[in-house]
């Protein structure tokens, strides 16, 4: 049993440390939170100890592992005091909002072997997955073209918006990663138009986005497409297709239950998507745990690791220059 | 070009007379129907003739052939002179709600070599047509069992059930037919239960029933399942499920078009199901004639021919002694 | 944390325990098995102790509940002993193969008010129950049909069908209890039908049947057919259909995700559908924990209990005698 | 019935002509075609009479209405002369592959009441349609987004790419009409990303490119994505998604029948699209008929009309330009 450690209490945090709980292969060791109520309240649920400081997570001997659910600012701290430690970390998405505070991490930690994964959770979803697996095996032929639809239910309260970095760091980084992922190359050029059609207001008031367009192309001209949007009453939207010289293959959503119904009015009518991250994708949370667990006892890389969290950044900044400039921008111009 | 003359100008025999006149084999010499003005509409609408009296149809020259489209007491009389005549003819089902009458008329007709065939355009309908040859190609092992759901939109008026025969000779026929044409075997044994749920007032005072559930088997064991309702306000619903050694296959409903919802409450929501039979089987109407062309044309036997319309009666009749002794019947019993 | 123990560590207990461990309201108190290997297996993983024998169970006050997934001719005499240790009890269906010793449990229990549920655990599936509440709830008017599709992967080995009781006893009978689910009223016929279609040579050998066909109804009239077959290589095929006076229900299959295929021969081909029980119902087995920590703690009576273990025998041995002298058979003449 | 004469009786002539010979309201006046084998077997097919000269049908009082399917650089002549005739004309897109020869022709027939009409197909499809009209209705609130997914079976001819004019005016521009149609607003900005991926043979020898990815914008800031290939093995794939505040409206694809299979590799597997527009747009190309009677009977602006044929044209001026460029082009630095 590997022995994890989660820092971050909030709803995302609460989720990994049940998740770790409840997972055959590890145990959680404790948890904390700067809020030591939040941490409390998890630790009794889990029955495990609060850990006063960080400093008691990263010194502790019963700790093997560590997973950062903490704020976005924090976690290019905790990752360097992790590898500092020598435990392999787990961190939430993004590595920072800023690519230089990025750039600076990955100096610190270079050379290190102690394994950083990041959490782009979406690379562990099952269908996500297979639908990759599929083309890696062949069945559709060389991969031309990748349309990725990714769209939350709603708009994010405006407090947490005026600290989440922007649209494209905060929501489309994870489509970022997913095309990375599904392309299988790394995009060279990348397109972005957006607008805030979903809450004009806010668009005036913090300059932010809610709907969005992308671009993206591949050294040997693979073409991808990202659409955003952040008003899918219907649940939470997402999609991926990929279509090579001998078919397509779709990545579809899940609903919580296959009840259809037939009215006078509609038929084959089924239930809403299922809302939120943790829902549609609780089998990928699970399945990232395991990842880092086969890491951790295996060795080898971390995967999604550092590199890649640093590379959807890149394409996220590459999106806002394309964003201002109204033109294709070369994601060598960023880094 | 066949010329063809349609008798009968009610709803179905007007779909006939448009289709005949369409079909790019075939061309509507006449029409005739009792009521003059029906035949008057019909012929002004679509540029032919009105034969004044049913011999003026059976007599003409221009005519190679008969469909009959008419009341069903008239169908085994005109069957009985469109073989006389030496025309072929394609005749609605059923051939008559008495057992007998249809084996008279069968001694009658015994011998000739005028194709006679029947209106089971279910045969036709190009996803039932494609199961069977799935079935048939063998790419579901053999066939174990067929479950065939038939369900109209809504009860027909008390005026047309008092003269239709009773469900199981007016609507369940064609699923009888279905039946034999899906299993490739005859049925030896029949099961039938039924009452009046949809309007149990109806039931009381026609003794008619509107939902039923049947279950056949064939000698080899195949066995059979049809349930009947008279209430999908959801549209026309007419499916059916093969089950073999290796797999299955499913004939499953139309729709007008490919449009789904997702909305608040409900995803994936299609239209309704294709309003009634005209609609939905549309294109099996087409392909009947194009049978019966083909058959006029070429020789050989019609198909489904008299003793497809004999036997789906047979089942009918075998049902009716189940629904009153509460038991299999064997349909040797009956014929 | 309600202490429950687990008695039989065979494959369905072991699934069990693996529920009642990390099931968020109770904690696995110990197991056993007439196997002491198996038990001891299942204690190592899952970190609790063995229990030597059976009485060491109902004795232990570390115990406030057992959940019994022992062979088929324990179930009576552990639900006996349960109710007389005062402990509730979640029992494996069937109760037993045989009505007369059920009847003799059921008498001996009279009167306890200790919980026994019994183990349908169709009951507690997602898309079933909403299936059932949409009716409830009045969205599809009077329930008219229920049409019930129930298929088996594969045949078990010979070994298991020589001590299941037969297909009606072993299978149909989650049929018949999710049948009185569906139908919110008890059956007052059953018809069936069967035959060894998928292995005939096993047919003639043990007697036993694999493919069925049944027909119910209710005293309101309401119809219901069940259909059963061993052979769905393309999955473990689940299905409940509900038909009513404007609409109808459908509760289909679950995929393991939603990948969908389009290539050359065929389009939006998805995966195969979940095996086998444990895997399709495997969120029906924790819930149907949920139900059974419900009761205990807040009192009131099991659902489903042991009537309702007995009920769904009834219909198993009314249909035997269907089978035998092919006729309806009043579910009165059997008790 | 509107007389009218199809002139050009290539692949989409023979389906034009055979369409307005059956069609409801119209009759089939006489066929034209440069090739007088061409225009004499769809003569005798329909039995019709050849024109000798298109002068004849410009002259001929026998002539309601023309419908022009010839080669598209005969297509604005053909319009002048129609109109100059006083006959109401329904010409095959594009008007023209020159906007230049575009504008001239606008120039000549401003003014004249005479309806010409585009034929862009799409705009009848019932299911395209139905969605537009969904969005009119309301359904979804604010539309926001358009996806539009349009994929052609294979890559045409050398000789067919020779002359074609490109992928964006002879393939996408029936997107761009579409995408004008569904946004019900002007694409202000258009974004073009384009490559050979299917075969890059084809590209470096033509130039030509085969899969495209399209950003446009409208004024309001509505945003629109088209996807364009040619290689859909698995059919002809046509579809149009409109996301808006309160919902999406989906226009899938279309099947010639609704049989599934279910397999031990794979469940619900369906027939592969129609193949190809003739087949998956032929109830649109009836409608498109129906729309032009309705505009010539009872007169006003035919839809869509030349100035509709001529919008498209400039988007994929304009997406050229982009293509070229790198960067958003504005409609407004075209036309």
């Amino acid at each position: 049993m590997l022995r994890i450690a989660v820092l971050g209490c909030g709803r995302i945090g609460r989720m990994h440390a049940a998740n770790v709980s409840r997972h055959a292969r590890t145990s959680l060791a404790m948890v904390y939170d700067i809020d030591a109520g939040a941490a409390g309240e998890v630790a009794a649920n889990l029955g495990v100890r609060v850990a006063r400081t960080s400093d008691e997570v990263f010194d502790s001997g019963d700790v093997d592992a560590v997973l950062v659910a903490t704020a976005t600012p924090t976690h290019a701290d905790y990752i360097e005091r992790a590898v500092a430690a020598g435990k392999p970390v787990l961190c939430e998405k993004p590595i920072d909002l800023d690519l230089a505070r990025v750039d600076l991490c990955g100096g610190r930690i270079a050379g290190s072997r102690v394994p950083v994964q990041i959490g782009f959770n979406r690379r562990f979803d099952p269908g996500h997955r297979a639908a990759r697996e599929a083309v890696a095996a062949g069945e559709i032929g060389t991969l031309h073209q990748v349309i990725i639809t990714s769209r939350d239910p709603a708009l994010p309260p405006v407090a947490y918006l005026r600290q989440a970095g922007g649209l494209f760091r905060d929501m489309t980084i994870h489509d970022f990663d997913l095309a990375r992922f599904m392309l299988g190359e790394e995009p060279e050029e990348v397109f972005a138009l957006a607008g805030a059609l979903v809450n004009p207001d806010l668009g005036k008031e913090l300059g932010e986005v809610d709907s969005a367009m992308f671009v993206l192309r591949t050294a040997s001209g693979k073409q991808c497409h990202i659409n955003n949007i952040r008003c899918a009453v219907y649940g939470y939207d997402q999609r991926v297709e990929l279509v090579g010289q001998s078919g397509m293959v779709l990545s579809d959503n899940r609903k919580p239950h296959e009840v259809r119904r037939f009215l006078a009015q509609r038929t084959e009518a089924a239930e809403p998507y299922l809302l939120f991250f943790l829902e549609r994708y609780s089998e990928a949370f699970m399945a990232e745990i395991d990842a880092f667990v086969d890491t951790v006892e295996r060795g080898g890389t971390a995967s999604p690791g550092f590199e890649d969290g640093r590379r959807a950044l890149i394409l996220a900044e590459a999106a806002y220059v394309s964003l201002r400039e109204e033109r294709i921008v070369r994601v060598a111009e960023i880094a």
